[in-house]
């Protein structure tokens, strides 16, 4: 297995924080930032909960990480998210120096990958993660879809 | 006046931010999130005493705005901040749903307004504030200038 192969359990931990999201009535998104093969941070979109506009749950895993490394930069960690980042959140990826960004869905509304932006090919992104997408993607699509319609 | 004439007091309060930010050490960018004409929250970036990659002085700033307030949205409430943000903040100033930015200086290397992505003209970006720029801008590049001349 190539180092870089994504770990099924890590995006299965994220897709366990996404769920969680539902239940909260939050937009399901996990994510988990792993260092040296273990779980550092796992966390779920909280934006309603913590009234916090950048409370989504790769900000808050990698804010969390960062803590408790007591660095504002994570190089040897990876990001295991359930969809597409947005664009603040892959502003926040590249100022955390991550490693790798593994992630599930595609997100063309709202993605700044392989959609809107694409700030990781932008001249303006100065640290760009090796990038690995469509992991367990339809299983972090159907979560998003069943919260949207039982919300309408 | 009109209404959305920016505020000297309030660029003059993101400044004083941004010196402070010096002092600590850190970049010197300064924040301020108004609403109702008065300050609700002003901050400056810090990224290194916080070890958290996303504490630049606007993100601070919205997040304890929101928090003050309690909702993720501040529609009603303007941002001054000393230099054009960068992709990250753009992404939160549109996830708060800010009415005005209000800036100083561009940010050529590093801005998502009017350099690099233009978030705010993106077709994946869901809210554009109303924009003014260029606000006390050589007040705010000096800072900055200075700041990294002495860490060379």
């Amino acid at each position: 297995m190539n180092e870089a192969t994504a770990r099924p359990d890590f995006m299965e931990r994220a897709l366990e924080e996404a769920r969680k999201a539902t239940e909260r009535g939050e937009v399901p998104v996990g994510a988990v930032v792993v260092r040296e093969g273990a779980v550092l941070a796992a966390e779920g979109n909280r934006t309603r909960e913590l009234a916090d506009p950048s409370a989504h749950a790769e900000m808050l895993a990698i804010r969390r990480a960062a803590a408790l490394l007591g660095t504002d930069r994570l190089s040897d960690c990876d990001l295991y998210v359930t969809l597409e980042p947005c664009t603040m959140c892959a502003g926040v990826i590249a100022w955390a120096r991550l490693r790798r960004l593994y992630y599930g869905a595609a997100d063309p509304k709202g993605g700044a990958v392989e959609s809107g932006v694409r700030f990781f090919s932008a001249p303006t992104c100065h640290h760009v993660p090796e990038i690995y997408d469509g992991i367990r993607a339809s299983e972090a699509a159907t979560l998003l879809k069943s919260f949207f319609v039982t919300r309408r």
